[in-house]
């Protein structure tokens, strides 16, 4: 009952610059950061039983002043990173969360309905209204950042491969195909709405690869073109119900030339639903049902794998990030699943 | 960060139906619970990998039937008390908290403002906005229910004595005082906004109490009438900042005859702010600065002391609930403070 409320109050002492004046200096007291923050005192001393609560701020009891403490101890490039994903949470959740049950029941996000006006998924509106970009574009940096080197590390292209990266977007996942898998005779095709051509090729004439890369425009649900030996499917197979994944993966086998290998990067829950450690399922089933596409959700490993061999792969390896790479904020667990074509 | 999830996910699955059909059938499947509540079974296996996790409800994995785990123990009386408060909690909380830095910044609840169009409290907007008072009124009477009868049995009214009920709304306290602290001579006047005069009127009337009761119109932040033996400050001290605590105890200082006492009551903050177990700092910060008033909160027994004192008030008692009779679930710890005039 209490989360609503705990998420807001510790990211509203980040909005109003509580936690920025305690860093600039300590000891300031509830009138002082009042006067800077333009709040009254009382209000702030409100606002800092939670943070005093969990120890991430200190009050001296005889001065009334305010230190950092746990909060001190925060590396500035991993609060940066926990902020920019509690800044989505605020815009392109909180809200959106209200009609849960909506979405739900009629299959589309609500939320994007009811405070943009706007019908699609949360990808779509990221590129039509400026404040749901504004949450999710430094989201979407960091995770490039921070996942897609790992991603290309853990799987080979063979030399010379022809490599289509399905619902590539606007042609970075090519890039990087092209920067970190590069060989003689390598050529990387996105494919995605036909919508985004322009602005895809221009990515690749930005990075002087318009030999290597090309786009192909069509519906991930109707067909993909063919002849590939590399299909890549970066994070969406969990924007997509069990009767759309099945189809995706049919529609890549009929992609790929015999002996072919499809790469999945997914975020997977564990085997295991209960395990406590793990907070996907406390936050994923929300998050994309409500505020992200209205349907879908992330599987298992062996879900996957199970659905893989129905649709004529064998799983040949499943990858994880090592943990001392993975931040203790992370809450999202991502595998690479590598599975070749079968018959 | 997952605070916002786990609260909306748990609450869609009862919002759905999806608990209540598992309580007529155990063993449904995904798909048949879709079918019932008009989601896919996707979803609604989804949003029941949460309750999974917290062994609220439990799958079978041969069958795929779930059935409820710590759910089925939960009495219907407790569970209905919860939904009453997840649904405020949805209703009147989850969207304004959106706006907390901004109610902070201005001393108003901006939530209500941007949803309904509402300038002012949310006390004020559950007269007027249905939806406000379709989330609150349970809420209202079930806290009527359960912690009247507890107050009333917290402190004494000598025989024949004139109560002064601040702030007593439509009449409530008045009958409650007569009916459970009732004597020869006995008389009670309710205070409140002048608005609230007429509904008042037809309380006490429709309880007989016509000639026990009256009403007499005024801002407390201005004056009370004066001449009385006892007090009551009911539920609201922690709706006022400071300086506005110290003007209502003032006034009810002048309002009191020499030795007359004033009964608070009011939820406090543990003495040690840090205490694991207590979860108001969690929760009302947030609620009453976001949501509710825009100014104000809660404090300790001790910041109440000193507050008295400062006053011209002797703290005599301070009770409290038994544990026992505190459902497990409850944020809230209220107490009821008695005070005497000093001098």
């Amino acid at each position: 009952m209490v989360g609503p409320t705990r998420f807001m109050n510790l990211y509203a002492c980040f909005e109003l610059g509580i936690v920025d004046a305690l860093r600039k200096e300590a000891g300031l007291t509830a009138a002082e950061l009042g006067a800077l923050v333009g709040a009254k005192p009382d209000a702030v001393e409100q606002l800092l039983y939670l943070l005093e609560k969990e120890r991430f701020v200190a009050r001296d009891a005889a001065t009334g002043g305010y230190t950092l403490d746990r909060l001190a101890e925060v590396p500035e490039a991993d609060l940066q990173r926990a902020l920019t994903f509690m800044g989505m949470i605020k815009t392109g959740m909180l809200r959106q969360l209200y009609y849960l049950a909506d979405s739900v029941t009629t299959g589309s996000v609500v939320g994007l309905k009811e405070f943009y006006g706007f019908d699609g998924t949360m990808f779509e509106a990221a590129a039509q209204v400026a404040e749901v970009r504004a949450a999710w574009g430094p989201l979407a940096r960091n995770e490039t950042a921070s996942v897609y080197p790992w991603f290309f590390r853990s799987f080979d292209i063979p030399a010379g491969a022809r490599v289509l990266d399905v619902l590539g977007g606007t042609g970075l996942g090519a890039v990087m195909t092209c920067q970190l898998k590069g060989s003689p005779g390598l050529r990387v095709t996105t494919f995605d709405r036909p919508a985004l051509e322009a602005e895809c090729l221009r990515t690749f004439e930005a990075h002087g690869l318009t030999d290597d890369c090309s786009f192909v425009g069509g519906q991930v649900l109707e067909s993909l073109p063919e002849g590939y030996d590399v299909l890549l499917l970066k994070h969406f197979v969990d924007m997509y119900d069990k009767d759309d994944v099945l189809t995706i993966l049919r529609n890549a086998h009929r992609a790929l030339l015999p002996g072919g290998r499809i790469v999945v990067l997914a975020a997977v829950y564990p085997e295991d639903i209960g395990d406590a450690g793990d907070y996907q399922a406390d936050f994923f089933p929300a998050y994309i049902l409500g505020c992200v596409m209205g349907r879908g959700g992330l599987q298992t490993v062996s879900t996957y794998r199970s659905w893989l061999e129905e649709c004529g792969f064998e799983v040949t390896e499943v990858s994880a990030k090592e943990p001392a790479e993975i931040p203790a904020d992370a809450i999202i667990n991502r595998v690479v699943i590598s599975a070749t074509r079968r018959s």
